[in-house]
C-alpha cells in the first residue's frame, strides 16, 4: 500500500473539514449561545493534525484501486470523528461513544440521534449536525478533487470508492470537472430549496439546516417533531419535492443541462423510480386513508412519508409506527431500495435491482436455450457479466451484514421488529425504523456497543462496503505491499 | 415444449401417488375411524387419471433441461392437488383452500398446519399428512426414476430439476442406480429411527408417523404439543439427532458407505453444518438458561430447536415465541440458512452461504490484484463463475419473493413479525415461525388469498424456485415450442 499517499490524502481531507468547520464557528458566535470554543478546538486540532499529514510527500501520487478503497474508508471514519470533536467539547453529550455515533450519522448523511431533545442544543452545534449532512451527501473526496489544484487521472479511482452505484464514472473526460459539475448542481438546487422554504416562512437559520438535510438526504431536524413540528403545508410539500429530486442521479440532472431531454426521461432508473413512489404513495394512502379521515389527508402524510424513506432522507410528518402492516411493510422495503445510484441517498439502489431481476430473466432463459449467451442491458448498454456478478455480490453482503449485526444488536434486548429495522435504517441511512427506533423514538436506549455496531453499519452503508470490507483484509495490512 | 412427454410424467407421477395412497387405505381400515372410503375416492380419481396421462406416446422420451423443469413444477403441484383429495373427502377441513394448503404443505415438507386440533382427525387421515413428507422428502420424480422400467439418460435433468443445491448431480453414472440408492439410504435410516422410537416408548402408530416427518424434515406431528407432548426425553435426543442427520447431503452418506471416511469427514459443508449447530445450540442456551433454570434444561431445549429449525422440520418443544430476541434471531437466520444441500431439508442451504462468502472475498481480493482471474473453489473442486453467478442470483429471487408474499400477506393485518417470519418458515419449508404462527399457534386465521400465496412460496422454495418460475414465462406456453 502507498501509506504516505493515503496518509496525505486523510490530512487533506482533515483540513477541508477544518474549513468547513469555521462556518458552524461564525454562526455559534453570531447566536451567542456560548458554544464557539467547541468549534474553536476542533479546528485547530483537524488544522493542525490535517497539515502534519498533508506534508507527507509520498513517491507516487498515482491512486491504484486499493489505494482509492483504503482512502475513501479511513477518510470516512477520520471525517466523522474529527466531526465529532464539537460535540465532544461542547458538553452537549453523555458520552464519547454518543458523540461519535451522532457524527458518523451525521457525515453518512443517517440522521439517526441519541439525543432526546434537540431542541435544547446550542445554534453552532445543532447547525454543524445539519452540515454534516450536507458535506456528506456528495461526498468529501468528490469536494476534495473538485477543489485541490493537484488532481490527476487516477483519481478516478477516489470517484469510484466513494459514488454509489454499480459503477459509478466520470460525467465529463476530466475528473475534476466531473466533481465541480457534480458540486455546483448540488449548491445551487441547495440555494434554490433555502430560498423556498424562506419564503413559505420557516426562518432562515431553519431554511438553512433543513434544506442541508433534504440535501444530503439526512434527516436531522431543528425541531424533536421532525419536519412534522412546522405544520407548515405548504413547506412539507416543497421538502417532500426536493428529496425526491435529490434521490435521482445527478449525472441526470447534467444530461438534463445538457438539453438531452429524451435521454433524460428514457432513463430506465429514473422510470422505475417515479413507478415506485406514485405507486407507494397511493397504496399507502388508501391504507392509512382510515387513520386520518379522508384520503386527502392521507396522501399528505403519504406522499411525504414515501419521499423521505426511499430518499433514506428520514424525515417525518406522521408516527408510521401506527400504520397498517402493509404500509409499514412497503416502507421497509423502500428502506431497503432506496433510491438511484449517484444520488446523495442510500440504500441498495434501484438500478441494481434492475439489474438483478434482468440477470434472473436472463437465468432463466437459460433453461430454454442452454446455450444461449444473452446478456443483461440498461439504457441501450450491455452490462458486463463482472458488474452482474459483483452487484448480485453487493446484495448479499448487504444481508450478511445485515444478519450479523441485528444478531449483535439483539442483546441489548429490544424486540426483533425494532433491530432489525435499526439495521437497515442505519444500512440505508436512513435513521428512524420501527418500534422503538420509530420517528418518535431515537436511538439514546442503545448499549455502547450496539451503537458501535450500528455506526459501522452506517459508514459501511453509505461507502457500499467495498471500501470498509478491504480494511478487514489482511493484504491492507502487509508491509510488502508499500511502495 | 414436449407436451406430450410433460402430461406422461405427471400420469405417471399420479399413478404412483395412487399406490401410496394404499398404505393409509390400510391404515384407515385397520383403526376403523371412517375415513378409508376417502381414500379409496382419492386412489380411484388419481390412479384413473394418472393412468389416461400415461398412457400418451410422446414421440421423443428425452427430457431436455425446460421439459425436465415444467415436469417438476407441474409434478408438484398436481401431486399435492390430488394428494388433497383425502382431506376433501374426508370432512374435517373447513375449506378447499385448507385441504390443499395442508398437502402442499405436506408435500412440501413444511409442515405448517390450518387445523387446530390434529388429535382429532381420523388415523388414516393423520397418518396420510406425515406420510406426504416422506415422500416429499427425497422426491416424488427422484421415486419415479427408482422404479419405472423406461428411464433414459436424459432424466438426470430430473432430478437436477428436483433435487437441492447449487449443482445437483448423480452419484453413480446411472440415474436409476442414484435413485434407488438414494431411497435406500432414506429407507434404511428412516426404519431404524422407527425402530429406535419404538424402543424408548412410543406407541408404533406415532413412531411410523413422527419417523415419516423427521426423515422428510416435514414437522406434522401426532399430538397438538409437537414432540413436547410425550414429555419423553429419550425421544427428543433420538429425534433432534435424526433431524440433523436428515439434513446432511445424502450423497455424503454414500461416500461413507464406500469408506472413504477422509472425505466425508473433510466436507466443507457438513464441517459448516456441525460448526454452526454446535455453535447456535451453546448461545441459545445460555441465553435461554434463566428462563428454564440451569444450563442443562436449556441445552435440552436449545438443542432440540436448533436441531429441528435448521433441519427445516420444525417439531418443537418449547415455545420459542418467548425466548429473548438473541435466541429468535438465531433462529430465523437458521430458518433463512437451512441445512445442506442434497439432504430432506429446506432453505437456502449452507453450501450456497460458504460459496457466497468465498466469492465475495474473491471479489474483494480484486481491488488488491485487479487483474486476478482467481476462482471459488469447494472441496477442492473449481466452481465456475457461472454457478456463482446463479447462486447469488438464487439469493436475490429467495428475497424478491420474500419481500412480494410479506406485502401480499401483511393485508390480514398481523403484525410485522408474523407476516415475515411465516413467510420465511413457508420459503424454507420449516412451518413455524414468530407470533402468531409461532410453535404454539398455527395459519388458521389466515385469509384464503394469503394461504395461496404461502403455498405458492412453499412449492417455489422446496423446488429451489426455477421449476416454478419457468412455468410463469411465457416461452413456457408458447406453441412454437412444441417438438
Amino acid at each position: 500500500m502507498n501509506y504516505k499517499l493515503i496518509l496525505k490524502s486523510i490530512g487533506n481531507v482533515l483540513r477541508i473539514e477544518a474549513l468547513f468547520m469555521l462556518i458552524p464557528f461564525v454562526v455559534s458566535f453570531i447566536y451567542g449561545d456560548g458554544d464557539y470554543p467547541a468549534f474553536l478546538w476542533s479546528i485547530l486540532i483537524s488544522a493542525v493534525v490535517g497539515t502534519v499529514l498533508a506534508r507527507l510527500n509520498p513517491k507516487s501520487k498515482n491512486f491504484r484501486t486499493r489505494d482509492a478503497f483504503v482512502v475513501a474508508g479511513f477518510s470516512w471514519l477520520f471525517i466523522s470523528l474529527f466531526g465529532a470533536l464539537p460535540f465532544v467539547f461542547s458538553g452537549c453529550f453523555d458520552s464519547l461513544a454518543d458523540c461519535a455515533f451522532e457524527a458518523i450519522s451525521g457525515f453518512t448523511t443517517t440522521g439517526s440521534s441519541i439525543l432526546t431533545n434537540v431542541e435544547d442544543l446550542p445554534r453552532g452545534i445543532l447547525f454543524w449536525r445539519s452540515f454534516s449532512h450536507w458535506i456528506g451527501g456528495m461526498g468529501v473526496l468528490m469536494f476534495m478533487m473538485a477543489v485541490m489544484p493537484s488532481v490527476n487521472a487516477s483519481s478516478v479511482n477516489l470517484l469510484r470508492a466513494e459514488s454509489t452505484g454499480p459503477a459509478p464514472d466520470k460525467i465529463v473526460p476530466k475528473i475534476k470537472e466531473t466533481a465541480r459539475i457534480m458540486y455546483l448542481i448540488y449548491l445551487a438546487m441547495t440555494v434554490i430549496l433555502v430560498i423556498l422554504l424562506k419564503l413559505v416562512g420557516l426562518p432562515l437559520y431553519d431554511s438553512l439546516l433543513n434544506a442541508f438535510s433534504t440535501a444530503g438526504t439526512g434527516g436531522f431536524s431543528t425541531l424533536n417533531a421532525s419536519i412534522g413540528g412546522y405544520n407548515n403545508v405548504a413547506a412539507e410539500i416543497i421538502i417532500a419535492v426536493f428529496m425526491f429530486l435529490f434521490g435521482i442521479n445527478f449525472s441526470l440532472y447534467f444530461i438534463l443541462i445538457g438539453r438531452k431531454f429524451l435521454r433524460f426521461f428514457k432513463d430506465l432508473e429514473l422510470r422505475v423510480f417515479v413507478g415506485i413512489v406514485v405507486s407507494a404513495i397511493l397504496i399507502i394512502a388508501i391504507d392509512i386513508s382510515g387513520l386520518y379521515g379522508g384520503i386527502f389527508e392521507a396522501l399528505r402524510y403519504s406522499s411525504f412519508q414515501v419521499s423521505s424513506i426511499i430518499s433514506t432522507t428520514g424525515f417525518a410528518t406522521a408516527d408510521f409506527n401506527l400504520w397498517p402492516t402493509l404500509s409499514q411493510c412497503i416502507l421497509v422495503l423502500l428502506m431497503l431500495t432506496g433510491c438511484c445510484a449517484g444520488s446523495t441517498g442510500g440504500g441498495i439502489k434501484l438500478v441494481r435491482f434492475i439489474l438483478l431481476v434482468k440477470a434472473a430473466k436472463v437465468e432463466l432463459g437459460k433453461i430454454f436455450h442452454p446455450g444461449s449467451v444473452k446478456s443483461v442491458s440498461i439504457n441501450g448498454k450491455r452490462v458486463t457479466q463482472d458488474i452482474v456478478l459483483k452487484t448480485s455480490l453487493f446484495f448479499f453482503i448487504y444481508f450478511a451484514i445485515f444478519f450479523v449485526s441485528v444478531m449483535l444488536i439483539s442483546v441489548d434486548g429490544n424486540d426483533i421488529a425494532t433491530c432489525a429495522t435499526a439495521v437497515i435504517a442505519s444500512l440505508s441511512n436512513i435513521g428512524p425504523g420501527l418500534g422503538a427506533v420509530g420517528p418518535t423514538g431515537n436511538y439514546a436506549s442503545f448499549s455502547a456497543f450496539s451503537k458501535v455496531v450500528l455506526s459501522f453499519c452506517m459508514i459501511a452503508g453509505r461507502l457500499e462496503f467495498f471500501p470498509v470490507l478491504v480494511l478487514f483484509m489482511p493484504s491492507a495490512w502487509k508491509r510488502g505491499f508499500i511502495k
